[in-house]
């Protein structure tokens, strides 16, 4: 396995070097008086992420899974009602964690490829006059799809409905490389990880919580301790942690948000969506299909692609992986086999993502699907070409 | 803060530049084809340094904490009376954890200093006719006071009680470096992490989980999804993971692993029982006691060492920080301004030792306590000196 | 500048993270007694990528123009002929550092494109019946062109003039990338350096010395002592160094010599042909000539490439670094501003490959070079994809 | 070997994880437009360094015996007359090299253990009415015997006798860790080295060349190239270099001098002579005596050491490295056998120091020699220690 070749997985992502060795420092005391030096200007640069000022950010050692599980054991009791759409692997793999804390799931079946649909869950909350229901829940980036949501759709919809619910989003990869307003959606509880946008190692998982959901704790009866929001915030508050901090993970995160402020988030979701349309102009010129079903859902962060019919996609990625030394998403779940994903996030460059598509070229044409080799490459350097710097360039 | 002294709390430890390198690889697809082969020889060499055959190896991306909310979660259900010991800040806080979760927890209070109190375990359990007691839960090494009970006097009650509760073991600060026989004593479940004798980063729940433990599973009530053994164990068989892995410490505990069994496992257990035992001779030498009450108890990991009447113990572990950069361990509940501690576990040379031991004499001085500089280091380097080794030398 | 994109100069070369991770070593004593365990197999290793038996390896702290000075102030005295040919940019420098050295430099112009003209040097030398000249400098891959001389020919032109003077050469760019046969072609001294095929930082030269140029240091009356041949093998062969040494380099090279092995020489060469067929492939696809004349002195580690006329070399070059922060050789010399070049040596993939084609693909198409986009990447595709892998593995 | 034991040699230094960081860099393209930019503010930096206004900074990627070699033949034509002292193995090297250059080398030799002899030098070069010596060569700080010369002195000698010959001086060990004012003592060239007091790897020898010395080379015929200052000068003042440069040592320079600016370069020298007095503490309280003759020759920046008679200091360094993983300067030259060396420069803290101490004494006790364990230690501890610091903390 070359460590050289990017990954083109959509996370955890390619981690770069000013990250690589924030990653290195040597065990300090997470005791210290000046531990808090360190740990303050992540929770702070987190909520500029979030976009939120009166939000909290909660961290644990954990993934998003973590997260999800810490959103729900902090909030809700057993036996409450929450209500989910399905459409991908992520959002059922959470109803799954739900319905195992003995919650009362209200499932919305929808299309994979489909995104959170704002009308039906306006119509469930209009019809649930009694506000059974606790908390809505979105999967933001639907990673299994490659459908990004209309998070500000779904806050409409519970307004609409005039409904108290919550609202829960899972953000863990589409934070840091898309817009997030934690506020102005009036998101309860997002949930993030670091091994995505924020481009570090897996094992942080990172929350937003806003004062609703604060209150919420004091009448939510599912138990937890190491997910604790409050055993977490009291001793942040305090300068340290309720147990041993990931205290490499932190100094990477801090060091993941300077980066970030530098580039200007505005350039990093630019950035990202700029490489999205070029795989996608990729796509296209090969003559495959989004999974995604139309550009308003498509996701910046990962393109789920459907193989022809008769192709398997396992096998595409299979092969690209052995003959060429190159990771690249699997179809999860309804999708294996008949679409493998292109992630496109964290830490990328134009360079790096042509020599995506230009290997999983090779890997199509090997298997003799009916591309073109160069075809798609083609068709993204067009769009990522920058001839008006070269102009700029030879008028200066 | 200087990288360069060493810190000398009982976990995280220093991380040898071996396992750094180890640390740093580059993103990797973790469901690559290849995953497993990095994944199967962790989980066996863990098995290894349990002592177990029969036992399997369960890890999360978490810490100690976690570890011991999965070893409940997995095997109980709320309500469920377990026993256990109070002597020291970490089986305080399992305590809480598992009243936190519904447990009807049973409480022997016993003296911050002693260990695990077999005989009233016994007592307890002889009581215990109606096998209401699903679980007993020992601190293998109470870090806070620097004890090391004895399991197989534990395990040796249990039997003699007839009585058929599982055995749970925190074995945090203890496992990689002193004995552990997961199965001759009979344990349960055993819950570690990866920052203390495995030398890395926080960030891995270790878990042993006995073929007993296993079978609680069925019945086991209290609500669990991130730290479901099942999805783990299932996952793990498959080659994968049930959400994302921490990849870079799965590849450093490989390298840790290498590391232990290179040196030898009965050397690491001799080289931290000698290096612990120079400490005790220093502490010895400046007229200072123990937390630990007899030497049988006394770990090779941690020693909590009181400070004289009238001394403030945080006041000497700050100034040491501040003065001379170096972290030592403060005292922590009970003994908050009343002891602080020296870590001697990991990656430790007699060098580092002796450094540590001329801080804290310098830092004792500088606060006019009365002691004399040289004295503990001289104690220490007369036990910890090698005049065989220079005997042989002139011999050859 | 991302340290993400690779580069593509002729060296420096993109350095693997294992090699990375070699030359991370902390600071140990060059005098302790296990220094020598680390610089044995290094310099036995070297010798069996020269392919010598009898030649010696020196090593210097140093980059390959000391290796160049060490070898001509070892062997030759002021006023001393030497013949060499002029070629490119790096046969050029080697002639300049002599005649500064106040050697008598017998210099044969040789068209920039073309190779060392093995019959000519005969020529030379059957007229030297007084063996006036005392060496024969040639330059094995003329990084500048991108020509691979063949050293064989000079050797067997030498042989067939019946001629004793010494033969030097200069396989910088060469060694490790393509193979080298010091003994059978009769090379008196070979130099190298760390940071081309062998994938290092730049900071130690290599040379392969033949028992001949040994012999010649006698009667050598140039001064030198920073590179003296005999300090430095009579120290090493003590297991040391006559001044610092590099340490970190030298374990660099220890790694750099495992990761060669471990791939098998034969399979590295056969990758660096693969690669530069391929880049050679796409420079055809564009319609554009190499500035190497003809195939049998195409060089596997760099190819110059003319751009069109009325293209400025330099402006390609410069536009590429600045629009997609990739950086390609620049023209030296003559070809400043009339040729580009694209390093394919060391530690390289087909995807990197691939990125660099559809990257300077793109600066072409920005400055209106008459070019189709992904016609050079299509080109490559097809002659590096494994279609015979896919064949296999849907056999299997 | 143990990375995590300091090493006590004067050289290479302790390398601080934020250089081990810096050194990682990447491969980036030296012939970028960029990397001016890299390395301008590493020239001027260590012109600060220097404390040079006039002075010109040439480096090479060499060591500091490359320097000096540049030095010379920068300057001087064979034949050349140059004036040394002799008095320990750096002095003696130097003299070595100027004499296989060809220079006239006038020795006076001089006590291993006293410094530059001002006078004789004056009485020489008043002698010298015929300005035959060109050039007066002096090593700041002898490393084999751990003395400090006061360049100041040579000047005024060289000024009072009327004398213009150069003035060289050998700061390899000196620079960066103790003060050098290259213009108020009107050094000509000053030669130091990376691995040092700038805390780097091994491999660049770093120059400061006085506006007279440049004038020199218009009439120095000793030949050179890879060394050559007009050559560095004019690529480096092109934003380039004359051949590949050590790029990743660049940047660590670059790190290096905002470490030393940060700390700021007196409390960089006050830190050395802090930890420099408490070695020597210990070599008083344990009965031996310095190799250095009197206290206002004794170095900052590595103390040697005599042995008591009877005992061999090879046994000595060597029993510390076998027994305790821990690396000593050997005795060199006259002093082999007779004295141990302990380096106390680069990025080095109290707690280092005083883990070296403890372990040379418990190797001394293992050898028998008549020294108290923990004596040594003690003295250097009521030195080193912070009274006030704790003082201040109980008052506030």
């Amino acid at each position: 396995m070359s460590d050289q070749n990017p990954v083109f997985i959509p996370g955890p992502t390619n981690i770069p070097d000013r990250l690589r060795r924030a990653l290195q420092v040597q065990t300090r005391d997470h005791r210290a008086p000046d531990f808090v030096d360190t740990l303050a200007p992540v929770l702070s640069g987190i909520k500029t992420v979030l976009n939120t000022t009166d939000g909290n950010v909660v961290t644990f050692p954990s993934t998003g899974t973590g997260g999800w599980e810490a959103a729900i054991t902090n909030t809700l009791s057993p036996g409450d009602r929450v209500l989910v759409a399905r459409y991908g692997m992520f959002s059922h793999r959470w109803i799954d964690l739900c319905q195992r804390h003995g919650l009362d799931v209200r499932i919305i079946e929808t299309d994979w490829g489909a995104g959170a649909p704002a009308d039906r869950f306006e119509e469930e909350l209009r019809a649930d006059t009694g506000h059974r229901i606790k908390a809505v829940l979105v999967t933001h980036n639907e990673t299994a799809t490659g459908v990004l949501s209309d998070i500000s759709a779904v806050r409409r919809a519970m307004d609409m409905a005039g409904h108290p619910a919550l609202l829960f989003v899972d953000a863990v990869s589409s934070l840091a490389s898309v817009p997030f307003r934690m506020d102005d959606w009036g998101v309860d509880i997002v949930v993030s990880g670091s091994q995505k946008g924020f481009m570090l190692t897996t094992g942080m998982a990172i929350l937003g919580v806003s004062p609703k959901a604060l209150g919420a704790i004091e009448t939510a009866r599912l138990p937890r301790t190491f997910f604790d929001f409050r055993d977490m915030m009291g001793a942040n508050a305090r300068g340290g942690f309720p147990y041993t901090p990931p205290l490499q993970l932190i100094y990477g995160m801090r060091e993941s948000l300077n980066m970030l402020f530098e580039e200007g988030l505005e350039n990093v979701y630019a950035r990202h969506n700029r490489l999205a349309e070029g795989v996608r102009r990729a796509v296209d010129a090969w003559g495959l299909k989004l999974v995604a079903k139309s550009p308003e859902l498509y996701s910046d962060t990962v393109s789920a692609i459907y193989v022809p019919d008769g192709f398997d996609s396992n096998a595409l990625t299979d092969h690209a992986f052995h003959a060429y030394d190159v990771s690249f998403g699997i179809g999860l779940g309804e999708m294996n086999g008949r679409a493998f994903r292109i992630g496109h996030l964290g830490s990328l460059t134009d360079v790096m993502v042509l020599s995506g598509l230009a290997t999983i070229e090779m890997a199509m044409a090997d298997l003799n699907y009916p591309i073109r080799l160069g075809s798609g490459v083609a068709a993204a350097q067009e769009y990522l070409r920058r001839p008006a710097q070269a102009a700029a360039k030879s008028a200066a």
